[in-house]
């Protein structure tokens, strides 16, 4: 089994085609919607925020993929407007635009799925977004360029990936798009990813790959720490390269999954506002991944881990210090501190004649920071993360002023 | 029962002197080693961080407190070295200091505690504290200016406030120094608070009295959400007013306390690094303060809330955004922003209109912003926080390349 990286986005695998179109959403004029619609019925899987507040399209979109069984046809994304905290108006606006595109397709209305980012608390022009979705209809193509450039806000280009996996059984594509740089916008929400595959995979084990993934690529990744209202990672497969994905050949979907979104997830990170290094941060020690990835996420959020980073400065007493506050098990006496290939503190002795060749390493723009917590586990962990530049201060500071 | 802000700080309460010096630890010749010394054992209770990693004069003092039963002569600071991570012969240099101190007081050493702050991994130079200490003692006075002073890192001023508690019993005092304004020095570590009464109180009252202080203040500040490994909040009760602390005037202790505590706790939080704004985030709804407290501290540590105050933008949004995801239970049908005496979103409807007076408000450098999670509950929480600015990042990116 192998996985290659392969040009296109959502519509590099079989089954799906896909179009960015312009609504007037945005006063800008950019594309600010994006359909993507399954030749037959795909199974779907998704994940949506954890916030406690949730926008109309996140709360229709989970009930469609309960009453749908796990399948779907389409999904209707608009950017610029994020239709959270609009209350019963803003639930009217979803559902009109989900009946739309049910129309279009000619499909039940629960195998449309639908997103939405942009402003909090503004009302979503339901006009517009359906005008949108028939323009995307109409240009719907296996070219999926636009598609990627209509879910934008922000962003500093279209994200997209895709890979084939080949298998003993033949081969698959997985391809996907998404947007987002953290909840960094002012008054935004904010993370989005859609991705399909050709492959053959159930509803569940599409659910359950999809789980599995987002907790080491979406779900490992921080900007600011902010978790928004509206963030949705969707999966669908149409099953259309014939390969059958089952128990024995399911980390083959898993592999080629991860693919995808480990480098979109990377590309929300690199483009972070302000963001001018990308940082792996790994943690070994633990007995279990998830308290090494409670420190890695510590680690990851701190804001002096994040603006020595920025500067350069190889100050591993703020690596120490958060970790011992992570709530994770923290041995100073065996821990080690390591940024790229060099030791600067371990067995409780700091190595400061390395500080000199640590800023060297810190300067450049891609960036491993490793902390061992001293335990002995066997349990490992990497949250990615970006430097905090002054320009994310005047960014979210200045926004609207 | 009354409370009233009067002049002075460690020493306003009768049985105390104190005086700071420099002892050529900080390159710049600042004073750097402080003294406080009780006149006859005084009843001691203490709060440490709960960081994992704890500095050497951290270990010492806790043990201290426990050998000596809740009673103590002396306090022993030097600042510009945290002796944090600095393994055995951290603990060497702390228990020569105490024992130098203990001689010069003349007093068992478990009744001598100590404090560090400042560079983390760096070792203190051992004669440099013992000289510092000699000379303290000698200039030991009832004006305690100086010992303010001695504790300062990169605070930009003295913190110091007393106030005098009238009871039916008669008056007692309760006086404090503090520095720190979060753990926002590169490799600093951090806060320091000691406060002295005249009171006469048991230690297991004063530890009583001085844990529940603690968290309505300086475990409810936030600069940078950055927890040290030096924290250490000490309280020292000599009992010269005569006014003797039973079950019947616990309240007027904890008054006097909390008066000092919170003051300066807010100087700390008024002096963070690149810090122009001091928010108070209070929260009502929850069933329980302590929910509501997680709440306040999560919109408190929200770099968007911190950023969007900073460029006085009334971004409700974002405070909306970080009560859904702090883990107490919000309805947003119900909740309610407000800024000041504005309300900018309640019943599931913002008011848009209400940007420009919220703006012009959020312009002000002393604030208070107020989310009620909309769930019915008695709880409440006040947690403060300051701006984050360019500055901060400057500072903490900057400051040794």
């Amino acid at each position: 089994m192998s996985v290659s990286a392969i040009a296109g986005g959502i519509t590099a695998a079989e089954g799906f085609r896909a179009a960015g179109v312009s609504a007037g959403i945005k006063a800008s004029g950019a594309l600010d919607v994006t359909l993507i619609v399954a030749d037959r019925p795909a199974s779907v899987a998704a994940v949506f925020t954890t916030n406690q507040v949730q926008a109309a399209p996140v709360l229709v979109s989970r009930e469609h993929i309960a009453a749908s069984g796990g399948t779907a046809r389409a999904v209707i994304v608009n950017s610029g407007c994020a239709n959270a905290c609009t209350g019963a108006q803003g639930l009217t606006t979803t559902r009109a635009t989900v009946a739309a595109v049910a129309d279009l397709v000619g499909c039940p209305v629960e195998q449309v799925l639908v997103s939405s980012t942009g402003v909090i608390g503004v009302h979503l022009p339901v006009d517009k977004v359906i005008n949108g979705a028939n323009a995307a209809f109409a240009a719907l193509s296996r070219d999926g360029q636009t598609a990627a450039r209509g879910i934008m806000t922000t962003d500093t280009g279209p994200k997209e990936f895709a890979v084939r996996v080949d298998t003993p059984a033949g081969a698959f594509h997985v391809g996907g798009i998404a947007k987002g740089a953290g909840m960094i916008e002012p008054m935004m929400a904010t993370m989005l990813a859609f991705v399909t595959t050709d492959a053959a995979v159930a509803p569940a084990l599409l659910a359950r790959a999809l789980g599995e993934v987002t907790g080491r690529t979406f779900n490992a990744i921080t900007v600011d720490g902010e978790c928004s209202t509206n963030d949705t990672f969707v999966a669908l497969a149409s099953g259309r390269s014939g390969v059958a994905i089952d128990e024995g050949s399911y980390g083959a979907l898993v592999e080629g999954l991860e693919a995808v979104a480990r480098a979109l997830a990377l590309a929300i990170v690199r483009g972070g506002e302000g963001a001018t290094k990308l940082v792996a941060v790994h943690v070994t020690g633990p007995d279990s991944d998830s308290d090494a990835m409670r420190a890695a996420k510590t680690i990851a959020n701190s804001l002096l881990v994040k603006t020595a980073i920025h500067g350069a400065d190889p100050n591993w007493g703020r690596l120490v210090s958060a970790s011992g506050r992570s709530g994770a098990r923290f041995v100073l006496e065996h821990a080690r501190v390591q940024v790229g290939p060099i030791v600067l503190f371990t067995n409780g002795q700091p190595f400061d004649d390395q500080a000199p060749a640590a800023a060297a390493y810190l300067r450049q723009s891609n960036l491993d920071v490793h902390v061992d917590l001293g335990t002995g586990g066997a349990g490992h962990a990497v949250a990615w993360t970006c430097d905090l530049s002054a320009e994310y201060v005047r960014i979210n500071g200045e926004y609207r002023t």
